[in-house]
């Protein structure tokens, strides 16, 4: 039965090739930031307000000028079709239909227009649907600036440009399971170049990149522009300086360096050093509801999935995604109806308490 | 051999449907609140004090008028005839021979009356053992009056408002197990209404529920009024200005929001906000007769017991609670001896400690 | 092969009558404070220092006025004839070769005047060995006073005042085990009462002793007094204004109030308190020879031990308690060596540090 | 596959005589501190820069005058014939061959100038590749004298004096596993005694030496000077004030006084106490490139790497240790990548973070 996160794992486990389970669980290094992301959440505590008459709530949400139905997004996630065959089609006919805004990645294995149009399609009338486009800036500006329009022209309502990939992060697993490619006949289809006559390119993730290249994206674009993968307070203000509209505070899923920090450790010195000026989406162990209260207490303004997603589409494809966007959608409302709150906006950092052994408390 | 209360549940894991031993031992979510609860008191620390010629201990305890023969209070459980063929009956019996208040639950399976009855049959010449009555507050103002008066009538000197019950918690253990409604045969028999015939009625946990609905109760009944539930000190000063004349200080066993911090991580606050203006009734977790000491110096005037009933009740019906209540006593006399301790009133934060490993303490 | 304190135990194990070696291993409650004492030992952390030059190191002692060929103690462990034929005269000898003070127990299954003579017979020339003696104050004073006399003309040179028992703490081992009683043909010997024709009466614990009782022992002998098992720093005071002579900070090894803290992480409190006016000896898991390095340096003038005792003497009766009085000794020769320290008089607080995860040193 | 250092660990159990295998991978008393050591690393959070345009990483670094490919040195580790059977020769020449400064221990069962030969041998054309010697001072100074001569004829560019060692530290395995001796063949070769016809002598570890040796050293050779295994800050700055020339921050793998802290965890206060007047190396615990950085970043110049040598070497001879040297860097450049970093200059204490459960960020 399908009643937890967790058992959307379970159960893709026994669906998936061991080597593509790992591919989508493991991260880099000793994978201590992917367990700290979870231990993080399950760390800290909720402290519920009560006989608030909270009868109704409000779950709707915009981010960015994007409205969704629920503070859920779906983070970028590569290679749908590695678990499903529709790939990035059933997943997004599973967003758009329960009104969700989905992270399209560059990495997709299905064409940002294609995705688009299933989209579409699967939009409930008078629901909102948007989708946003996750980046890598290649070096090669002129093809990068090709990948913006088409993922314009298809309808994405915002940018997330990924700046903690200089270099691809070692995956222990992948190395040792010898998973290095795409099984033959996936592709990145995003990464046809018609210069070159559609021929597929690789995405090169370079260390060439810098905040220079986040000025010639804000130039040639007028979408928002999120920066997804900044840790550090300071970076955290560049990006501001620097004209991004929103951040994404994301580890990657601990898939990059590992030992960084639970991101929702860090949501509360990242939320000071934005003060306010953008919206925070964070992402990285988000498993409960009560995991979104917690990071929207803290200072976010919506949550990314990642894995959960890859589980869900592996264990029943497009209708796998929309139980597990349901099941988000109903552990939240009952969390905030829990916590006494209407809404998002009641929910504040005094919800929030690090645990404690009585110390400082007790004498 | 029935030794601790650990004991008692491992006697009545092996007599319980396990579907039902799941209903008893589950909780909310991941169950993090269900472990922390004993957790914290584990971690707790005792500095006790030595030559003080305690010799005679008192334990009887006065909690809102009511008299105990022990601090430790039978805390609101269900469906007492899951377990055992008498059900509240049995459980009534028990406290009443051994002097212990009980906290009626709304959803008990034996008529308030029948376990008032039942009481009081039990009740040893000259000894106290007064009931209360757990209610949760219909949005039926009306029907929430009839059961109000039924209570009273019924001899309750007590009315504890569960509070944290704006939707029901959610058990993946019940959900898993397909345990959703109670066995034919039982059923909730407070919640027969007068008005249709006798017809039961379904437990209505609504977030409609506000402080003004607990304004009405307050005028509309003169018994004392405990407020369970609220967690946050900010709630336990507002409970103190609506007129509450208790608190039962409880997280429901972890039954209710996931992650909220165990109960006696929370008392020193709470007593702080309190003040002493209204006495605290603490529950979750309580295992031991250190654990009631714990309680206790921290700030609580008495603590609940909830899932040990159940176990007891489940290894040896009336006579099971009984051996339960009579251990807890030997171990509370046992406890604060060893605490050079004549009473409660001997009892203050300075025999507490948090758990320290030198910090602060060795350079 | 025996190099560890630990080989003692394993080995004895392999011995002892299960229901005997748990009597000796367990304690009171949840056995948290058995645990606890070897943990805290084990989480402090040494920082040592180097190029001191220190060729010999002096590890003899004197407490109280008693020399002791190192500043380990036996403490006072009961019922050695349950696991050694020859009992309390196996371990005297032991400790007298070894230039060792043995504090006798009140519970010892041999007659203090046979452990003070076998004592004296092991005891090499010109070697101190002197023994004290541990005394539960019974109510009936006549009869202390009678205990205090014999263990006064058998030699002893200090009495030990066990003040943490007013109630006998619940072993639930033993409760399990069914081990209640003294097999057949072993007593308590020195509870031979004289007044009634030498019937031997149980040892009583009684919570009516009290710091008045304190002040008649303190007449009624000229010998030095050490409490044993206050833990709180206010008693350590009080233990000073009453006129004892020192401290033996105890926690009955966690086998009378389950909970209190680890003694060495209490240490630093009760040395402040007492503040050098008298010397504190420490007992609870001392294991290793950095065990005593680091109570010492935290302000004990020794430490004891108490289930090793058990366990050698178990293990090899006489020659078992010297092979590990000598491997104390040499472990902690070595730790004086490696940590710099020619011996007791270097070793201060600034040697020994709480574990640390760099917090508050890294921003 | 070869793909982290744990692999060659897991590899080189597989090969090793499991008596040897202990002898590498155990450590003094309960080996908390051997444990210590990597969890540290384990435990710090890095906290990387992005977009810093770090497109090529500068790891070339010079110690002391002594250039290194990385800032990753073999520290000294004994016996290598125990596991190969060319011992330090095949060590040497993969050190060489990858430019990075051997420590040649003292203990080495190849005597130095053949080290020195090999290591010459392998050299590629024009890359650095010194080494350097450590030493124990040896009570009989004329002997220690001709080490030192010998050392510096073989050309090695710098002395690590170890002084943690005035007793040699008791290793629980090899005890039980009765591995005293080096078995027959194999020697410590650079004990041959000139003035006794070559007669290899027992290295000495003595508690006499002292400060006054370190003065005496200083006045023998004008080879730099680190001192290896002074952990307490009060020694580093007698280190300094004795003219050392950089300190080796070790605790010699846990192998000598159990329960000192991890190295990694001392270093940001001996780098406080050392102030920059002197250069720091550490080692200890070291398996990642990430935990190369962590050390960089809170002050050490370089890290040393002890057991991976031995591992590497069991398991595949002078290859081996090649790949583990390159493993090594590769992380590293990839960890200095994802940190935003150019090179060692751009390593921080801001980049590294104690792990924190929102204790005083979350109210």
């Amino acid at each position: 039965m399908l009643t937890t996160v967790q058992d959307f794992e379970t159960a893709a486990r026994t669906r998936l090739d061991p080597v593509h389970a790992d591919f989508i669980a493991g991260g880099a290094g000793d994978e201590i930031t992917v367990r700290a992301n979870e231990e993080a959440f399950r760390r800290l505590r909720l402290l519920p307000r009560v006989l608030r008459g909270s009868a109704v709530r409000e779950l709707d949400t915009t981010v960015l000028g994007s409205r969704t139905r629920m503070p859920v997004l779906l983070s970028p996630t590569a290679f749908h079709k590695l678990v499903d065959e529709e790939g990035e089609v059933a997943t997004a006919r599973a967003a758009a239909a329960t009104g969700t805004i989905m992270i399209v990645s560059m990495a997709s294995t299905v064409a940002v227009e294609d995705i688009a149009e299933a989209g579409r399609g699967a939009r409930e009338s008078g629901d909102p649907a948007p989708w946003w486009f996750q980046l890598y800036i290649q070096p090669d500006l002129e093809f990068t600036e090709v990948l913006v329009r088409r993922a314009t022209d298809a309808g994405c309502t915002a940018l997330v440009v990924t700046v903690d990939s200089p270099v691809r992060g070692a995956h222990g697993r992948d190395l040792r399971n010898g998973f290095l490619d795409l099984p033959a006949g996936l592709r990145c289809e995003n990464m046809a170049d018609p210069r070159q006559g559609g021929r597929v390119r690789p995405i090169a993730m370079s260390p060439e990149i810098s905040w220079e290249h986040l000025g010639w994206l804000r130039r040639t674009t007028s979408l928002p522009i999120l920066i997804k993968g900044a840790l550090h307070p300071e970076d955290a203000r560049l990006a501001v300086r620097h004209g991004a509209d929103g951040l994404l505070l994301s580890n990657h899923g601990g898939r990059q360096l590992d030992t960084v920090p639970a991101t929702v450790e860090l949501l509360p010195e990242i939320a000071a050093a934005v003060a306010g000026r953008i919206p925070i989406v964070l992402d990285g162990g988000v498993r409960r509801g009560t995991d979104v209260v917690k990071a929207l207490a803290l200072g976010a303004s919506a949550v990314g999935i990642g894995r959960p997603v890859m589980w869900a589409l592996a264990e029943g494809g497009e209708k796998g995604v929309r139980r597990l966007l349901e099941l988000l959608r109903e552990e939240l409302d009952q969390a905030l109806a829990l916590c006494g709150a209407s809404g998002v906006q009641d929910l504040t950092p005094a919800l929030v308490r690090a645990p404690r052994t009585l110390d400082g408390v007790v004498s």
